[in-house]
């Protein structure tokens, strides 16, 4: 009987406004703080920042209990992604790091507690479920897209590996290379380069620039497309709401005329 | 009486369309004279400009009593945001500056004049009203962004600090290399830098312009989309309007319908 | 008689499609002899092409003159822009040019004539009267986008006047600095000049990079909107067209209901 | 009999998910093979390669030959534009090459066989025969792009010549630069360099880049219209289905109400 009691003191606790307010105050504070530790402190203030993290640490863990025996059933808890996120996060960080190379990966830890802001909003949490759904429509687009770089990428590291083999020494660097040219940055001095040896070598940079153009152009408009679809759905249900709430149709109304016709015949039959 | 006898001169003044006129060509002289002070002048030409500066002053003074003055409730004059910084700007123009530390603030204030120009012309407030109002939609957008902001650029000083700290010398530095590296400006100088020490960072860096792109990329949706329910809500209201200025609908239809029913009914029970 | 019958043979040579294809093909020629002439040919080729450009010069004044000749009302031919751009190219270009001044001046009225391309496809008269026609709508996006460059240069050439003259001599060179920053080109560099004196300077930049992509986007919205207005409306009447051809409306069948009533009401009244 | 009881085994054998299956993945890993040999490998891996390259050429040729003896109509293999690119890739990479000038050749047309991923993906075909549907809808807004470009190449080449001549030599190499200048890639290092001869030159670069911006825009735009036109005839027809299949229209209830009306007419008249 008495755990039930704390359970649903709990649930009370993590459902409370205030606590969750307090709790999203607590995040941005700690990375506040992972701001402050990439600034030159004085040794003081570096010890008080060391104490502040130990208990950032301590709050989020509690804070972690609350809501985990806040759940009635333990089992939905870890069926949430950002519950299993949240918890990793949290026992990760209360391994004590001591010696330099460890440390950094502590620090990279504490980083990630930045992301629990979006674990604790919902808004934010809806944008990225929205845009994690958005992602495998377009992984057609982004497999083509793929395979261009790929194709440019063996044709570049086979014809230019000896002009820079700095930018076009294997397959992989070429990709990078060729990632570059799509962002149009110093695109003209990689080509310019290679022109010297191979003049007609413009051709290749510039289909190679027409072709990701194009099939980035065609992502934005299948992601538009897309949206459009929904929101031409969410329209069409609204208005499948407002029939079945009453509204008459059409055919509610040949109906009511095929009764008064009947009406009219049994009258003149009469 | 005489009293609101000058007020409804001043109203009528303020209402002439001359005098709306003859207010933008001073506003758009004055932008004039701004930009001429930046031109190497010969002294007379200069001691002429800030005659002219002192006259310019005088006028928009001149120009805020007569708008003041001509509002029947003079406190809803204040009640506008913009008449509020026409004030403002006028009052601060007025304070002497002479010190060569204040004439530049001096100056500054002179600049914002030509801000007065979107005070003026109502299109150009619609416009920007209407951008304000977008802003806050995007809200959440922009949080989003500044935590990835963020924890890229915690990440980025904790590993590149010794690279090079002009770029990641601490957080703050690091998010400005950052937005350097969204704008795509000199960004695989920044990049091959550090995969001289983590030959690995190009994916730091391809995985932070994937995702500024994407919720880039949100964003721009989220005003399409914004911009096309408000097109539709306002198509709705008209066949609403259209609706309720005697056109029938189903509804009176079946009415109709149900009416003549019953006068069938009564017949036959005749 | 006999005029009127040269008009009408005139006006059958103009809407000749061959005579129009013929036509086509002597401004592409036209093109490239302008073309060829940018590379160092040997003489012989080069006083081809000067007898070349002679006949294609006389070429386009019988053309025109046919076309002029063509017209039943003289005072129509002129009333078309570009009928009047064609003739004062094909004029400009009959005025000898010898010394090495005009020479330059004459070339470039050469060049001009592969502008007629479009005077003579109907195609792109459409696109670029379209390209037209969507300017005008855009007037007060781009005066508000002229504001901000103009304040920011102001500005920019007030406090950065002593850093760097090249780049903020006086408010017009700031306005290219400016337009330069908004292309992303190199903008950082100008950034970081500014930040060695005025540390806070990158929120100028950063300022009026948001400001300028946001008055951007809604550039971009704005011409989207129209075009989806357009698209509205044209199935707007579309419906209409429609309805008049013989499509009853709700209208309509109420009106039918009145009557099918009191024909009824009748009949119970006898 | 026998023949055509072959071509049934093979159709089956083509139609296998799991052959299909097998089939990518040898393209996938004969993708990989190209990817490796960009890498500087020890002997017997180069040698390895080698053997493998040769063992994925027969494989292909055995799968072409399964694809056309499974073909009922054997002209109708070759009627398919996806065939053909596979066979001739085939049988190009059978030609043995071995000195060092045709090698190069050799590897180019083994890195072609990439592209047989997006012939054996139906997803990717349809993506591409989409991209190349919009293609020519396009071609005007490209014509007049490149009309925009062939007149600023020309001016550019005219007076710019003795700027750089590897900037502006000839039309061509002018078309280059002004495709540069486009992709905003150090365009203001041409431009400085150009303005210090002719001053007012920033004129030719800016309304270049805002004629193009223009006119890229509007191509973005015919995209976009394209789209949403085909999505609404999608719906019209879609609305039409639904009308067929059974739904009463307006003129349906019109004609039900003549048919009442002219049996209470008879009515009246008895």
């Amino acid at each position: 009987m008495k755990n039930s009691d704390l359970q649903a003191r709990f649930n009370a606790i993590r459902s409370n406004k205030i606590f969750e307010l307090f709790v999203v105050s607590i995040i941005i504070f700690s990375a506040l703080v992972i701001g402050a530790k990439t600034y030159n402190l004085p040794p003081y203030l570096q010890s008080t920042i060391n104490v502040l993290d130990v208990g950032i640490t301590l709050f989020f863990l509690i804070e972690i209990f609350v809501r985990f025996f806040g759940e009635e059933n333990k089992k939905n808890f870890f069926k949430s992604g950002w519950n299993l996120f949240d918890t990793l996060i949290v026992i990760i960080s209360l391994i004590p790091v001591s010696d330099t190379e460890m440390a950094l990966v502590g620090r990279l830890i504490r980083i990630f507690r930045v992301l629990r802001m979006i674990s604790i909003i919902p808004e934010l949490r809806l944008l990225l479920n929205s845009l994690l759904k958005a992602l495998p429509q377009l992984g057609y687009v982004m497999l083509l897209m793929f395979i261009i770089f790929y194709i440019y990428a063996a044709v570049g590291s086979t014809f230019f590996l000896n002009i820079n083999p700095e930018l076009w020494g294997n397959i992989s660097i070429s990709m990078l290379t060729l990632f570059r040219v799509m962002t149009f940055e110093d695109w003209t001095d990689v080509m310019y380069e290679t022109m010297a040896v191979y003049p007609l070598s413009w051709a290749y940079y510039l289909s190679f620039i027409f072709f990701t153009t194009f099939a980035f152009l065609n992502m934005i408009i299948g992601i538009v497309v897309n949206v459009l679809e929904e929101e031409r759905q969410k329209e069409r249900r609204e208005e499948e709401a407002l029939e079945n709430a009453g509204q008459p149709t059409l055919e509610d109304i040949q109906q009511e005329l095929v009764e008064i016709k009947q009406l009219l015949k049994k009258q003149s039959g009469q």
